[in-house]
């Protein structure tokens, strides 16, 4: 008999334990969970494994959905080739958070990346996402991949030139990630990449933080020549429609030439995705105004 | 004070209720309700209206979100702008379903439109959109509308050769909508179409209803010389996520020239979005196949 499983009366109750994560005060999503993997208050967050019935394992950081095995592959594959398909030649790749291990994952689809160096702040989650989630971190531990449990803000001002491509994986701006969207952390991005380096960033939702993504794309604008939003579809996520922050140095993400673009396996990206994903909905492109 | 609050012991307690739709048997969304607007078992549906503190005022039939105040503009402009747009000159027009009236406020922006008639089964729910979403449904009494209380399968049966464009705004293939997703329901549009004619159907979501979209694309090729899907963004939805199935007899949405777009006031539709709301994900994309 499972745990969840009591008799009364002789009869068998079948109790059922959803997880509701309010994306605003009022409104959220809920789901079915067969059973809690870990939970851990970490040095940083409170650190949740479960396992859910519609989305596989999924990992909660403060109680937000991070990530899950069923949609993980939208928002690391978004996060990864724009960028990467964008830079010609990227053989030094950055990722800032993203301890789960996603985005190295897809990072690891270019045979021109030589070396893809992660940051995460919080080894908690890390080690387990190595245990409960190993189609996301399986590739953590490839001879090209270098893991450190440090402070990407930290690690930024610390860099000098040294990257092609920076990936920013962040939770939302509260917490640990809360240093991760100012202009100051922006700069040291421009500083750590290389003269024609480009970076990315996960930039939250247009429907729930629109002032977010206004701001953002402000600060960036200021460093960067060429900045550029675009939008997935990642249904775990607040509203189902994400944004991700482009600052470029010289390579413009619209125009890549089509030779450039190799044959990866993909479920949500391709290569005429990469441009249709930069075709805002008309109150998306208003913010960028 | 207002009907939710109480006094207990001196103190006012505030009652807060959450409405839930179970968008599959293991997930759903959950939002705060601040009053129910009205509740009615109608001859063919449940259909309750509620103000949301999220979304504004709310339609629900059966238990699942119609539309609501705050986001109903993608649906709607969706539906309506991509196949008046690639119709050269639409000027009768048909929606079956679509009681609250948003996608003939949107039919109305185009000034070919001479005629735009609406067959809805329930008239229930023309009647309380016209009362509680009044910024939906106020274009319902235009002189250009023709708005009719009947089963849209048989004036679809009883129509030959008379409309430029058709629009499919049904709820799911439960309940007063079932019939709505057969073939020959599709051989009845090709009929209702001039010859030139071009008609789109709501068609769900692909992360929950795959199926659903494969088999709609397989039915309506057998018919339709162009059969095409597009996406849109609906926070609301199941997934975020909702597809639109276009068959037409001669226009291909995807080579309307620049020229047939005339200015529209649009919250999500743009002459560029047009396009790129049909390159989808790998995923989608292989549910055509």
């Amino acid at each position: 008999m499972r745990p969840l499983d009591y008799m009364r009366n002789g009869r068998k109750l079948v109790m059922s334990i959803w997880f509701t994560e309010k994306q605003t005060q009022n409104f959220g999503i809920t789901m079915k969970i067969n059973k809690t993997l870990h939970t851990e208050q970490t040095e940083f967050q409170k650190l949740d494994m479960i396992e859910t019935e519609e989305w596989g394992n999924m990992l909660l950081l403060d109680d937000m959905v991070m990530t899950s095995v069923r949609d993980e592959f939208v928002y690391h594959e978004m996060v990864a080739h724009v960028p990467l398909f964008t830079h010609p030649n990227p053989e030094n790749v950055l990722v800032v958070g993203g301890g789960d291990g996603g985005v190295i994952r897809e990072v690891l689809k270019h045979p021109s990346v030589k070396k893809a160096t992660l940051v995460d702040i919080d080894g908690k989650v890390i080690e387990y996402s190595k245990k409960f989630l190993p189609e996301i971190a399986g590739k953590l531990d490839d001879p090209r991949v270098d893991v450190r449990v440090d402070d990407g803000f930290m690690h930024i001002a610390k860099s000098d030139n040294e990257y092609d491509v920076i990936m920013v994986d962040s939770t939302e701006p509260v917490g640990p990630a809360v240093n991760l969207f100012t202009k100051g952390f922006y700069a040291g991005i421009a500083k750590a990449l290389k003269e024609d380096g480009i970076f990315v960033a996960q930039s939250d939702n247009p429907w729930f933080k629109a002032d977010l993504i206004r701001n953002v794309q402000r600060d960036v604008k200021e460093i960067f020549a060429i900045t550029r939003l675009y939008v997935a579809n990642i249904p775990t996520y607040p509203s189902g429609l994400w944004a991700f922050t482009i600052g470029s140095k010289k390579y413009d993400p619209l125009e890549v030439s089509k030779d450039r673009f190799h044959e990866i396996e993909t479920k949500y990206y391709t290569k005429e995705l990469h441009k249709a994903a930069f075709v805002l909905p008309k109150f998306v492109g208003d913010l960028l105004k």
